[in-house]
């Protein structure tokens, strides 16, 4: 429990602008935005620069009182909704520090949006690769203390490789500057490292100097039918080799998660004109104008001809493009306007997924007799999204729990494949308890690390490592 | 000091063929190759499985035993010499445990060979894109410890970027087991990273799990003049618009290198007419045949037109190709028949590059009036190679010593530049105060971590991290 003096002590270190009680602007803070996770804080900090999140972090180090760091606030693991602790949002940390367009780098401040990151590349002629569905309102803190992935992940990988350096405060308050824009830095243990996808464990990231890459001139987007996921992981490797590098995602998407957006999004439309079981979304960025239409055009035309293509359509311009897109990505949107659902964001080497999906829905069905199994995702990654759909009544939380020994199958199943639990979106509240009992060696170094770092166990405690 | 029953032990643990102490056979791995540092050794042990490792491990931990953990001993900065530790050589564990063709990944022991690594990815019609000088002789085991960089870091990055997963013994002699083929994995902290570049002082690689890459079908190698390093810096940032992410090596090499290869390694010939100040080495990997040689001609020919590049030579064939690569590869070779050399490998933010390049060779002139200052290296990384050779009569050691100063100086503007005196090279005993000296928060949060990880500091204790 904190008391008055040490709220005081808060409340004067960051001024009248820099903190909150009320419960109105509270609200949306404690309360995670799949409303799964709804919990309290003394006190909402709102520091605006590096130095006053420093001055906050040594006033609750020097008075143990926990912290929980936010960013957009857009997780879905519970990694970022207060139990008690004092909560510790980025947002008014937006600076651009620093465009340097001859070393491609950016360096932001924490609380920078996502889509601004994006908007700013843009204008310095670059491209910042990550996206996902929340980058109108995912922060770049957020986006470093998760290590988020998205649909660009096949091409420019995950946020981890698209940081050169990052700043941070520690968990005794101190502030560590290791903000390079460097590509090659062999000053022993990689620490931005330790930060990167910590969930927030091991101090606030407060900036970060990001990787910029050369703006495609083209981007050719298609949509394509396959018989299996099998043949999705061979076309995979057909357009890897046919394009160079080009290849910047391709998205599994199975005949009932379509059926479902055709259903619930408005506007959307099947291209084809006959029903497949699989859909590819292929998408190639070239870099020079209609050399990406050519690459997608002769990708697929051989795969059509040798029949690992059933039937085909290469978008004609950016409004199809998107349209197509617009297949995949409100999947999770189409899954809840269709019922419950519980989820499981699972990753397997690309080479065994197709036997993964193949497996973990006989196993599911074998289980819940009615089971709708919805199982999509990036290929490229062998990131798959293992949802089990349902429509009967009752609560989605009563549904998870039912769901419950089927999702410890999957788990299992998962560790079979050498897979893990958690590809993209974390662990946070979620997933700690199921971590520690799948790789309880990596629980027991990462608890040394935690140890090593903080000590008095301030930052997040409760999430990732649990207890 | 080792007593004979550990000794005894270990001999016993590891079999007649899993270690030695015969004076011949140890004498290479006491001694660097480029014969700086030279040490010793009780005994050689030679493990040829993990499980082997892990019992060594143990017994030298149980009995407080220092160990340093050895590759192909090619490194750089005393890293993997012994002065008294128990020397664990992985050069007897060289499996190929898996080729994962469709996961693009490939699964090897630590002692397997970087030119094994390569063939075998040729075998399976995949590119390991790492390539460097000591290819022939560097261990994957040493090259994931140094996180080694190479001549292709400006496409496919460090070797930290190559590696999926590792196996590893812990200080304790505990396995642990991350050998993953996954491209997403956010459960926790990614521990690999802790023993990628933690030069052995964490624990002992015993087997990795690397990235595989399509092959080019084409590559396009081309020398060309220009006139400064700011010059070159502009032709990346050009060639990496212009070529999608085809661009795989961009080196710079001044007049004075070309002029030192051209005199001591035979065979090599000036390819350009005329005489220019700076050298670039341009290599394209393209997808399709005949791409790169049109990539490199749009390329290099818009920079003739424009003044950019002064003259430039296309390679026509491979042995044209290995013929330029043979102007930058044995730079360092003909350093050494030239004479001694202070040898600097740095890195500087690319846009930084060319003031740095000028700010620190007049800097050097002005400490020392008849310096050769010889700066070379990889554009596209910010790594300089910074030397200063002589003539001079004298040892090589007296020489660095002289130049100690100009060292500190060099060092002293490289943090000004925020850059990293330790670029690709790593710390080794050789830079381990003077990274303490800059950098000492990063050290006190390495000490931190490598205290948890190593409570009894067994592993290569006297390097990265100086007392």
């Amino acid at each position: 429990m904190i008391n008055t003096a040490t709220l005081d002590q808060l409340k004067a270190a960051l001024g009248p602008k820099g903190w909150s009680d009320d419960p109105a602007e509270l609200d949306p803070h404690v309360t995670d935005w799949r409303g799964r996770y709804r919990g309290e804080t003394p006190i909402l900090l709102k520091p605006a620069t590096t130095a006053e999140v420093a001055e906050a972090v040594r006033i609750c180090a020097a008075n143990g009182i926990a912290i929980t760091p936010q960013g957009g606030n857009t997780g879905l693991v519970g990694g970022a909704t207060p139990k008690g602790e004092v909560l510790i949002s980025l947002k008014r940390m937006t600076a651009i520090r620093e465009t340097d367009t001859a070393n491609d780098s950016l360096t932001v401040e924490a609380g920078c949006i996502l889509e601004t990151v994006q908007e700013t590349a843009r204008e310095a002629g670059r491209l910042f690769p990550l996206s996902l569905g929340s980058q109108g309102s995912a922060t770049i803190g957020g986006l470093i203390s998760t290590n988020a992935g998205g649909v660009h992940v096949l091409r420019y990988g995950m946020m981890r490789d698209l940081v050169l350096g990052i700043e941070a405060v520690l968990p005794d308050g101190q502030i560590w500057n290791g903000l390079r824009g460097l590509r090659k830095d062999n000053s022993g243990y990689d620490l931005k490292q330790l930060f990167i996808g910590a969930e927030g464990t091991l101090g606030i990231v407060t900036a970060a100097t990001l990787k910029l890459f050369p703006r495609p001139a083209e981007t050719c987007v298609a949509w394509a039918a396959v018989a299996s996921p099998d043949d999705a992981v061979t076309l995979l490797g057909d357009l890897k080799a046919a394009t160079g590098g080009a290849l910047s995602a391709l998205e599994l998407v199975p005949r009932n998660a379509l059926d479902l957006v055709l259903k619930h999004i408005p506007g959307t439309r099947d291209p084809l004109d006959s029903r497949h079981p699989w859909h590819v979304l292929v998408e190639i960025g070239a870099a020079r104008n209609g050399e990406g239409r050519a690459m997608m055009e002769a990708g697929l035309g051989h795969a059509l001809e040798s029949g690992l293509v059933k039937d085909a359509v290469i978008a004609e311009n950016e409004a199809q493009a998107l349209a197509l897109w617009q297949l995949r990505e409100p999947i999770a949107e189409a899954e809840k306007a269709h019922g419950k659902a519980a989820k499981h964001d699972l990753s397997i080497p690309v080479s065994r997924m197709p036997a993964f999906i193949k497996e973990a829905t006989a196993l599911i069905e074998s289980m819940i007799p009615d089971a709708n199994v919805i199982a999509f995702g990036h290929v490229g990654d062998g990131n798959v999204h293992f949802n089990i759909a349902s429509q009967q009544p009752g609560t989605g939380e009563d549904f998870l729990a039912s769901c419950r020994p089927a999702t410890e199958a999957v788990f299992e199943l998962v560790t079979r494949y050498n897979g893990s639990i958690a590809a993209e979106h974390g662990v946070g509240v979620l997933k700690s308890a199921d971590l520690a009992a799948r790789r309880p060696l990596d629980v027991a170094l990462m608890r040394s690390v935690k140890a090593a770092l903080d000590p008095e166990n301030i930052m997040n405690p409760r999430v990732l490592i649990a207890d």
